[in-house]
């Protein structure tokens, strides 16, 4: 397959880990016969530097031409420290997902057993879980109508869902549920707010159309309880934009590391792929990074195009660097020489050579 | 002291938990010279059962003429599995609140000592949590206009704040901040909703009314990780509605056991308090139901009127069942006998004759 990536590196840590993935992509290019092309644009801090805009019109050019993004991370206290600053890096990324429509988030979570001591929930309670979040991105109420009154002392938000806005994300999730182990869980609070029985309704529709998946829901506050009690009973997750940011936030810290998470933004026409975790400014250019994150987004890139023995290769030797403790500082509790660097390297390798 | 009761203890085990919490404030009364009258009125199935009507005119009467409400617990499976029912006991519980005037929240969450092994978290993680969580009750999204269009394909909520409606609210968590560590987190979503920025503006004016108070901002999402991650770090915490609903929910999970959960329901003329576990109609009298969320309910009421060394002493008696094993079968390791009403027993006479 050919595929042309455009590589939105950013700040801070973006650039030494997204070097990473490319190192990785490259090496499944090789070792399954494709043929990836990278196109680097500036995004974040460093565009502001170079142009003034957080995203360059020849940036957004760059990603609509590409088959995919791959994305670093944005943010420099230079401007996040800045109270008077205009423009800041963060509305590169915010730009980009309007411009590109990317409506749904997705956010793995997953427990590995290496790692089961760095999490702050019991070993029994988190063994095992592998949770797909998804999230509505680009609606309700953090972009429904915002309004002060003239007095300053009355405000409002309106939140806002139309039935196409939830049909397509819920394609997605269904269609996702249907590889995994078929099972959906609306998160909603259908007992009292009309755009969650909106969703609720809409939802059932759609899973008409997907008779192997059980589907099931949860209201957002029992569902942040379950996601300490129980978090293995979940399977995919779906959910309207602001539950999405809350609850996959929370699932987050069930792995005990950031620094493993991944995500993908995708739209009807574009998809965009990137670490969750931030620029990490204190830490760039020492070599402590931790690439995983950026390089199990690569292996969704993969996922998105159908390339799924690649990916689970790319998932695979994520697993032995692991278990070797082939890691950076933050998870290693062997070695403290591991650089970003060599954690790519040793992954590249695998795949080359997987033993 | 002398103070009128209502006692709504309502159904399944609502009569039970509530009974022991009776037993213990006229223990308190007699130890501390007070005159506790209690009238009981019907609310929730049981009224409904009565008189069709799950909050009946003559109960709202009652409340209105106590100085506090001790309510148990609404909830019947003959209601709730029926989907043509057309009165619920729930409605008893949201009339009330609302008739009432009930606009802020308060709930305790506390990690005991002798019960830390039982939490989904970690022991290090958990152990000396003590917040009390200030939730606005009354206003925001699930109280905003909600609408669907005609074709019924989209649906609005309205999420409104006002003023008055937040400072009421700040000021009762900023006085119990200064009860206690003096230290508060109002926590929103400030840099993208409206009525977040509003919240943050009138919070920090009421700020000025209590300078020995350290007042901090976190967004709901980042709050949900750091609930699970790090606890400790909270005191007071002051939230809208429904980031309120959320963060409680999530927290009640962190000491192991929501039979232990108390809350209060306050307002300018009246107050409410309750234990957050519902009626648990298969506990419904085997004795089994735990009577202490109850019964620290019954010491926030104490504390709603100044009444603090009786409320302390309430609480210590709990902490002593607790680590005597004094405990209902949910939580005992060591004994199977001890009934909903030997615990209730053990707290009083302990008031009677503290150890
Ligand atoms: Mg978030
Ligand atoms: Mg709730």
């Amino acid at each position: 397959m050919k595929l042309n990536i455009a590589v939105l590196a950013g700040d801070g840590i973006g650039p030494e880990v997204t070097a990473q993935s490319i190192k990785v992509l490259k090496a499944i290019a090789l070792e399954f016969d494709h043929s990836f092309s990278f196109k680097y644009a500036p995004v974040g801090a460093i565009a502001i530097d170079e142009t003034g805009n957080p995203l360059p019109e020849a940036t957004l050019e760059q990603c609509k031409n590409s088959d995919a993004i791959l994305f670093g991370a944005i943010g420099d206290p230079k401007y996040d420290n800045d109270p008077s600053a205009k423009v800041r890096p963060e509305q590169g990324l915010l730009a980009l997902r309007k411009s590109l429509g990317l409506y749904a988030n997705i956010r793995p979570v997953k427990a590995y057993d290496t790692l089961l001591s760095k999490s702050p929930l019991k070993k029994d309670i988190i063994k095992g879980t592998d949770i797909s979040i998804y999230r509505e991105l680009t609606g309700g109420i953090y972009f429904g109508k915002k309004e002060t009154s003239a007095d300053g002392d009355t405000a409002s938000d309106l939140c806002e869902y139309s039935r196409i806005e939830i049909e397509r994300v819920a394609h997605l999730a269904f269609k996702a549920a249907q590889s995994r182990r078929k099972k959906l869980t609306l998160i909603d609070k259908a007992n009292v707010l009309e755009t969650s029985r909106l969703w609720r309704k809409v939802v059932k529709e759609v899973a008409t159309n997907y008779k192997d998946i059980e589907l099931d829901f949860l209201f957002v506050d029992n569902a942040a309880m379950q996601m300490i009690l129980n978090p293995k009973q979940f399977d995919v997750i779906l959910t309207e934009n602001m539950f999405g940011d809350i609850i996959s936030d929370e699932a987050s810290v069930i792995g005990g590391s950031i620094g493993l998470l991944a995500s993908a933004s995708v739209g009807d026409k574009y998809a965009m792929f990137e670490p969750i975790h931030g620029s990490y400014p204190q830490a760039t250019n020492k070599g402590i990074a931790n690439p995983i994150a950026s390089i199990l987004s690569a292996a969704m890139l993969l996922d998105h195009f159908d390339l799924n023995d690649e990916a689970d290769l790319i998932r695979t030797a994520v697993d032995k660097s692991l278990a070797l403790h082939i890691t950076t500082p933050d998870l290693n509790t062997k070695y403290d020489n591991i650089t970003t660097s060599k954690v790519g390297d040793f992954i590249a390798d695998f795949i080359s050579n997987p033993k």
